[in-house]
C-alpha cells in the first residue's frame, strides 16, 4: 500500500480512492456509520474527504474492515464490480451496468447481491465529470446516500469500478463488550434526549430554510439575493405538512441507517402517495430550489431525483445550473429547462457535460462573473456573507466551499459580525475532525459534544484501547494539518483561503454586507 | 497608478491591462517594435507577458509613450475606443464596432484613424474567452500581429475596450544622435549578416516543420506522436515554392514593421492570388495543422484566418481542437468541421465558448486525459519529450507552456537528451529577458546575442544612461524572480512547475522516450 502523491492527476494512475469507516463503526451507537470515502478530488484538486450515511460502513466493521483502498488504473476499458466478502475480495464483470443510473444500478445489484451493502456510481462518474459523487443505500436499499462533494465518483469511475459490494453482514468483537454495551447507552440516550434530535426528527435539515432565510444567507437566483417570502413554500413546516398530508410512501422520521436514533432523512412522495426522492434535505432544497428560483418542493424533489440518478451532487450541481441562469443559457426558475438540462448529462452532450463538470468550470466557460465556488467547488446553501463563520469554513477549509467541514449556522452567535467567526470556524472544524472520526452523524453533535468523554471510553471499549482525551484532541488537529500539508504540496495554498470577488465585494441586498473577515482572521485558522 | 494584486481575479477591477514597448523602441534598429501586453492571465491565474510585432510599439516610443495602463472596470456596458494622441488621451464609443471581427475592425479604424497604429480585439475579447488575444495592425494595415498568449484579449475586453489607436508618426529625440546612429548601425549590419537572418527571410518561421519532424518533436493528432512524413507538405520549402509559384498577393520575406531586416513573415495567397492569411508561421502550422492530422497548407492557413478574425490564440485553440478531437466531438482530419467549430466562437454558442476557453477547460469538460498544457495553457509545437529544453521552459516558466519564455530548439543539443537541458533552459530564460526588455524581436538572438554590448551602448545612446552589462543581467534576472513572486502570491507553486503525466508517463512513439528532467533538475532554473 502506498500513499497518494499530491501531485498526482486525480484521474490518473497515481491517485487512490479510500473507503473507510469510523472508529465506532458497527457498534450499536446511534449514527455511527457514517462512511468515508476519499482521495485527491478532481474538482478541487487538493484532498477530499466526503461522507455519507446508509449500510456500507457498518457493513465494512462488521466484516472487520477499516478500509478499502483502490489504487492504481484498470489496463482494460470494462467496468467491473468490487465485491468484498469476509476474507476475499475479487473484481466481477459489470459491463451489463454501463451507463445505468444510480437507482436501476443499486436494484439489480440488491436482486443480485442479497443482504449486502452497495456502494455505486450513476453515469456522470463513468463519464469522469467532476461533479460525480458516490451513492450508497440506506436501509431500505434506496441509493441515496452520496458521497457527493468532491467528484470522487469520477476517480471512482476512472478507476473503472460501478460497484462497492459488501456481502455478508458480520459482527463485531469488542475488546469490552460490557464497557462498550454501558457507553452506547449512555451515548443513546444522550443523542435521544438532546433537542436538536427532535428538531432532525421532525423536520430534518430543511428546518433550516425559515432559519436561513431570516438570517438573510439563502441562495437566491445564484447567490444574487438571500431572502424571499417564497421560503415558507420549501420550507421544513410545509415539506412536512405535505408528508403527513399526502401519505401513501411519504415518511418523515426516515433513517438511513439501522439504530439510527436521530432520523432526520424522509420520503418525499408526490400528491398520489407515489415516492418523489428520498430524502428532500435542505442543502439540495436551497441550490435546486430558491438558487434557481424554483419555490416548489414537489420541482425540487424531482431534480433531486434526476441528479442522484446520473450521480451528481446536488450542491455542485444546483449551483452549476445557477451559473448557467445567470449566463442566461437557461431561464431562472426554468423547472422544465433545468430537468433537461440534468437530462443532458447522461446522454454525454458538451451541455451535460458541462453541468457535470461543476459550478466554476460551467462559469469560467460561459463567462459568469459571480461564481459561487471556493478552491473549485461549489458553496453549499449558505450564503458567506450572511453567515460569515461558514464563510470563514469555505475560504480555509482544505476541502473547498464545503458546510460539513465546519458548520457555524447553528451556533448562537451574529451571524452578520465578522468578530469571532475565524474562532468559531476552527472550533467547528476540530469538532467535525471527532466526528468524522468516530464515523459519528454530526447530527449527534448536539448530544454528544458535550460529552466527549463518553466518546473516548466507547473507543476504548471497542479496540482495548487506553487513550485520554488529549489523544482524540491530537488525533483530529494532525488530521486538519495533514490535510493542508498534502494541499500545500497539491499546489494549494493561502493564495487560495479566500472567497471570489463576487462575495468580498459585492454586498449582499438586504444586509448591505459582504464577506469581510480579514485575511489575518482567516489566517488564523491556521495557528 | 497601482500595482496589480496578484491575487486579484483576471476579469475582475483589480486587474490592470499594461501596454509597455521596449527600451529601444522607437530608434532605427531593426526589429526594435515589439510591442508587449503584461497582465494578470485568465488562462495561467498567474503573470502574463504577451509580445507581439507591428506598428503600436514604434509609434508609441514615437509620441513619447512607453507604456498605457488599463485600469479598474467600467461602469458603463459600452464597448470604448482608447484614442491616445502625442499630448492627450481619451475614450470614445465603439458600439458600432461590437461583435465586429479583428479585420473589419481594423478596416474600418484605419479608415476612420488614417496613420495611426490601431491595436484591437475580436468578439472572443468581448465575451471574455480565456484564448481571447489582442491584434496589432502591421505596416501594411492587416491586424494580423497578436498578442495571441494568457487571453488578455479577454481582460481589454473586460475593461470594454475595442481597440487603442496611437494617433501622430512623432519622432524620438536621442540624448546623443550620433552615438544611437552608429550604433544603430553596427547593431543593424550584425542582424542583416546573421545565416539565422536569411533562413528567416526565405522561409519564414516555418522552415522549423522539417526540423522539428526530424526530432520527433511535431504534435501530431494531440501530441500522441512526433514524426510524420507528410510534413514536407507543411513545410518552409513548400511554403515558399506555392507563395512563389501563385504569385498574386502572395509574399515571402514580408516584414511586419517598418525598418526590420529580417523580414520572418509572409503573405499566403490561394491558387488564384488571393490573401489567405498574413503571415502564415510555424506554431500554427503545427497547432492548427498536423496536430488536427490536417496536412494542407491552404485548409490551415484557412484555420489561421478564422482563427485571427474572432481574435483567438492559434496556438491555444489548435491545442483545443485537438482535445476535443481526441474526445471524438470532431474528428481528425476533418478541416470543415475544424472551421465550423471556430466559427461557433463568435457566435457564441457552448462549442464555441468551450473552444474559446482553450485547451484545459476543454480536456476537463471533455474528459480528456491527454491535454498538452502547462499552468493552464497550451504548449506550442515542440512535443516536450522530443524536445526537452522546452519541456523545462514549459514546466518552469512563469508564464507556462510558452516557447518564447525561453526557446532552446535551435541550440546545437541532443535534444532528446535530458542532460542539461535545465541549464540551457535557464539560459534562454534569460536571454529572453533582455530582448524582451529592449523591445527586439527574438529573432535577432542570431545576429545580437554575442554583441550585447551594442545593445547596451544604443539604449546607453537613446536614453542618455550610463548602464553596463552587469545591469542589464541584473534587470532581467530581477524581472524573471519577479514574475516568480507575482506567481507565488497568485497560488502558482513549485508543484505547478511540471508537465502533464500525459508527457511525464506516456512515452512518445519513435524515440519511446518521457519528459523525463527530474524534479531536482527543473528546481535548478529558480537557483
Amino acid at each position: 500500500m502506498g500513499t497518494t502523491a499530491p501531485s498526482c492527476e486525480p484521474l490518473g494512475r497515481h491517485n487512490m480512492l479510500i473507503i473507510a469507516n469510523g472508529l465506532l463503526a458497527g457498534t450499536a451507537i446511534s449514527s455511527s456509520g457514517r462512511l468515508s470515502i476519499g482521495g485527491k478530488s478532481p474538482l478541487t484538486g487538493g484532498i477530499k474527504e466526503s461522507n455519507a450515511g446508509g449500510l456500507t460502513a457498518t457493513r465494512m466493521a462488521r466484516n472487520g474492515l477499516r478500509c478499502i483502498i483502490i489504487e492504481g488504473l484498470s489496463s482494460e476499458k470494462s467496468l467491473k464490480l468490487l465485491l468484498v466478502e469476509p476474507s476475499t475480495a475479487c473484481l466481477l464483470p459489470a459491463d451489463d451496468l454501463a451507463g445505468l443510473g444510480v437507482y436501476e444500478t443499486a436494484r439489480i445489484l440488491c436482486g443480485r447481491f442479497p443482504q449486502s451493502a452497495i456502494t455505486c456510481i450513476g453515469p456522470s462518474g463513468e463519464l469522469h465529470l467532476s461533479a460525480a459523487g458516490i451513492a450508497t443505500i440506506d436501509k431500505d436499499g434506496t441509493p441515496s446516500r452520496f458521497s457527493g462533494r468532491g467528484g470522487l465518483g469520477a476517480v471512482m469511475g476512472a478507476k473503472n469500478i460501478k460497484a462497492i459490494i459488501i456481502k455478508g453482514k458480520g459482527t463485531i468483537t469488542p475488546a469490552d463488550p460490557q464497557a462498550l454495551a454501558k457507553t452506547t447507552r449512555a451515548i443513546n440516550r444522550s443523542i435521544n434526549d438532546a433537542p436538536t434530535t427532535k428538531s432532525y426528527k421532525n423536520f430534518g435539515t430543511a428546518a433550516m430554510v425559515e432559519v436561513i432565510n431570516e438570517l438573510n444567507g439563502l441562495p437566491i437566483r445564484n447567490f444574487s439575493r438571500g431572502k424571499d417570502e417564497r421560503a415558507s413554500y420549501i420550507s421544513g413546516d410545509n415539506l412536512r405538512d405535505s408528508i403527513i398530508k399526502r401519505g401513501g410512501a411519504g415518511r418523515t422520521a426516515h433513517s438511513c441507517m439501522p439504530g439510527c436514533l436521530i432520523s432526520c432523512s424522509n420520503i418525499y412522495a408526490d400528491q398520489n402517495g407515489s415516492t418523489l426522492v428520498s430524502p428532500l434535505e435542505y442543502e439540495t432544497i436551497g441550490l435546486l430550489g430558491s438558487n434557481l428560483d424554483i419555490w416548489n418542493l414537489d420541482d425540487i424533489a424531482r431534480l433531486n431525483h434526476l441528479c442522484n440518478d446520473v450521480g451528481v451532487d446536488t450542491i455542485e450541481t444546483g449551483a452549476a445550473l445557477g451559473v448557467m441562469m445567470e449566463a442566461g443559457f437557461i431561464p431562472f426558475g426554468d423547472f422544465n429547462a433545468a430537468a433537461d438540462a440534468i437530462e443532458e448529462i447522461s446522454k454525454n452532450t458538451l451541455l451535460g457535460r458541462l453541468i457535470g463538470s461543476g459550478a466554476q468550470t460551467a462559469g469560467k466557460v460561459l463567462g459568469v462573473k459571480n461564481v459561487p465556488t471556493v478552491k473549485g467547488q461549489a458553496m453549499p446553501a449558505y450564503d458567506p456573507r450572511a453567515v460569515k463563520g461558514m464563510g470563514v469554513t469555505y475560504a480555509t477549509s482544505a476541502m473547498g466551499a464545503d458546510h460539513t467541514a465546519g458548520p457555524s449556522a447553528r451556533a448562537q452567535v451574529d451571524h452578520h459580525n465578522s468578530a469571532g467567526q475565524a474562532a468559531l470556524s476552527k472550533k467547528m472544524q476540530k469538532l467535525v475532525g471527532i466526528f468524522d472520526s468516530t464515523g459519528l452523524c454530526l447530527f449527534t453533535v448536539g448530544g454528544v459534544a458535550a460529552h466527549k468523554q463518553l466518546l473516548l471510553d466507547a473507543i476504548n471499549a471497542l479496540h482495548g484501547w487506553n487513550y485520554d482525551l488529549d489523544w482524540l484532541d491530537k488525533l483530529c488537529e494532525q488530521m486538519l494539518q495533514d490535510e493542508r500539508d498534502f494541499n500545500e504540496l497539491a499546489g494549494i495554498t493561502n493564495s487560495h483561503h479566500r472567497l471570489p470577488e463576487a462575495f468580498t465585494e459585492r454586498k449582499l441586498p438586504g444586509i448591505d454586507t459582504t464577506f469581510d473577515v480579514s485575511e489575518a482572521e482567516l489566517r488564523s485558522v491556521f495557528e
